[in-house]
């Protein structure tokens, strides 16, 4: 039987090269089409868009036995309810009708396949809680060095557990969503009252996030060898951050209102399966954690991010070249550490990663970081400087695992900052 | 035509003295039964549950056109969807149908009368985003003095704005679902690296919860003169916590795993409508607030609040009487603060109170300020003490309003500490 991981797979449908998306990736998205407007499921193969409902109409999925509406629906929740064993037999399925010899669809392909560009890509997964943590260590470094004590910048108990926090997950919208810049109240003088207006430090976060595909009872708390079993894929996170809102409502409870404006995901929801092929070891933790923090064999993933600014003008610059593998606590971890105390997840739960920098300047994961506090602005190749977000500029992010040939990528997210209203 | 809070309505249905459940309620919940398992919208009369999808068969809120399924929901959240004037319409015709002089139903009472002591009843409402405040001066300064500095205990945000942070809403249950004492981490000894067991310092917090009833739109800010607009109703909350973890946890990002494990709902959803005459001003706001935060009229409600254990031994004892009045922040504040960046909510989202202290110590909502930090335990009738809650103990949350002879209750908001798994 064809397992979509092997890698000499090839398809009867054009893969550009360096393509996020060959036969091995089959990520999973929510699209709808000008002339079928109904929010369905798709994966995706080379620049194309892949109707899953069109396909299981065909009955080619008839012996996976699935509920008959499952494609047609406006998330994926219900397609990972189905279990892990499913959809990896759904994967499957897939990369045998898609596989370079294969003729069972390939006549009707006119009739399954849309061109990505011509589709709208929704919001893929109904979020029901979302969790952000703080795992990098290069990045809560460079916070506490810039906002508390250089000589004691992570807090005492950072090295012990994956610090982490709830998010809002009504204000999550996918790649392609403006939002105006947000208003608040910030204190520029520490000796005067505060003031309103709009934020003068917008910022965003290179993240990543995995989702929860899965239901845990209240109560049951997950193990380091269980946990993947309740992560069914990951996707590209931009937490856009007011760091001045942020500063000064975020004692003593935390981040609220310089947050929660908008956070944006990739379309795509990449398998675990599919990054199988791109684990690697994490960075050695010092101090040993607690037993039930640790964890056998390989539990980072190699993958490649990027952010670019592209200005108003359209002069584009990559600020931002960082890393996956660098996060300190691993998602295994984040998941045990978050259900240790009997919290339930459940299906379409997320959890971020918090900013991923890494250890050098040109990977850092935040304007905060990467200007340092406003005290060294990036040039952008239009003469305009940036310490932090101006109006009208996009923010992209994007990501991909690359090794012997074969690329699985994540598309972009992206965001357009729109003036405050 | 008849108006549900006409303080001179009576019903053909008993309503014993001192029912939170007169004419005037009329709360929302859900309910099944043993013979009917499926959950469906109630309301609720003196000690009886009024079984909405069996009225409506009987036709009586044809007028009313609503659609055919909206009774038979596992949430009241389609319901709060039709709009506040729908949503009175409805409690109008209830009134109507039972009250004293009124026919139309009576003979059919045993079709959709269940006594409430023989019903299930269960979570009012799908929960999106949990957001909590921290609006009460009493409690935030009595936290303040505890950790922090005695001279200075509130933090200079404070009476800027209503601090909050985002909660879990996955592990949102109804009263009288019990939990097990949550495990985690926690540093006994700051010199000392930390350790990993069951919380020492659990602990109950006296709050009400408010519940959104329309959505806004992403970016949309809304006013204090809109607010209550938006606000369908009022719930009895107990935002459990696990003190010791938290103070380990809390920075930079703010509280997680000491609050995520559990937090307790009153089934009924008492809509701001039948709160109407219990209308009362605030404490002074000094400084004043900036303008976007300053409202018209008489924004607070005089609501009585009390909390009892209940040791396994059966020995009760009320620790604490409060009132919903104290809160310096009130609930129109905190909903323009919200969304004054921004910030969607969605209809369900759930906005908690935090802790409601009174200025005197028997009004204290939590038992880290009642038997402050451990210094001035609580005796029980049993011969016990308390400075938190013991593994058995059951804490229950009462709340009512009452004037003139009229008393609009919520019920009870309960749940029993199972021992650590």
């Amino acid at each position: 039987m064809i397992q979509a991981n092997d890698p000499s797979l090839t398809s009867w449908i054009e893969v550009p090269a360096g393509s996020d998306f060959p036969i091995q990736n089959l990520p999973f998205g929510v699209f709808r089409t000008p002339i079928n407007p109904s929010p369905r499921l798709c994966t995706a193969i080379g620049n194309f868009v892949v109707d899953l409902p069109v396909l299981n109409y065909m009955s080619v999925f008839d012996e996976l036995d699935f509920p008959p509406d499952l494609f047609v629906q406006p998330s994926i929740n219900g397609l990972m309810k189905q279990g892990k064993q499913q959809v990896r037999k759904l994967r499957n399925r897939l990369a045998e009708l898609l596989s370079e010899e294969n003729e069972e669809v390939r006549k009707n392909a006119w009739h399954f396949l849309h061109p990505m560009e011509k589709v709208e890509l929704l919001m893929p997964v109904e979020v029901g809680d979302y969790t952000d943590f703080y795992s990098s260590i290069e990045h809560a470094t460079n916070v506490g060095m810039m906002f508390r004590d250089p000589a004691n910048a992570l807090l005492p108990n950072w090295r012990h557990l994956p610090v982490g926090y709830h998010g809002r997950s009504s204000s999550i919208v996918v790649s392609g969503t403006p939002f105006h810049r947000p208003s608040g109240q910030t204190r520029p003088k520490d000796d005067e009252p505060p003031v309103f207006g709009p934020s003068r430090q917008l910022d965003f976060e290179l993240e990543t996030a995995f989702i929860i595909g899965r239901n845990t009872e209240l109560g049951q708390p997950v193990s380091t060898a269980e946990a993947e079993d309740y992560i069914f894929g990951m996707v590209l996170f931009n937490d856009w951050s007011a760091r001045d809102l942020q500063q000064w409502e975020y004692v003593p409870l935390g981040p609220f209102l310089g947050k929660n404006f908008a956070s944006s995901i990739s379309p795509w929801v990449v398998t675990l399966d599919a990054l199988e092929p791109f684990r690697v070891n994490g960075p050695e933790q010092e101090p040993a954690p607690l037993s039930y923090l640790q964890f056998q064999g390989a539990r980072n993933y190699d993958i490649q991010l990027e952010v670019a600014i592209r200005a108003e003008s359209g002069a584009e610059k990559t600020v931002c070249q960082s890393n996956f593998s660098y996060m300190y606590w691993n998602m295994c971890q984040q998941l045990v550490h978050h259900t240790v105390n009997g919290c339930n997840v459940r299906v379409g739960d997320l959890c971020a990663s918090g900013t991923i920098s890494g250890p050098t300047p040109g990977s850092y994961g935040s304007m905060l970081e990467i200007a340092w506090k406003g005290t060294r602005p990036v040039d952008m190749p239009d003469g305009s400087k940036r310490s932090f977000l101006q109006d009208g500029d996009t923010v992209i992010v994007k990501g991909w695992a690359e090794k012997d040939g074969l690329r699985i990528g994540f598309g972009e997210a992206t965001g357009q900052v729109l003036p405050a209203l």
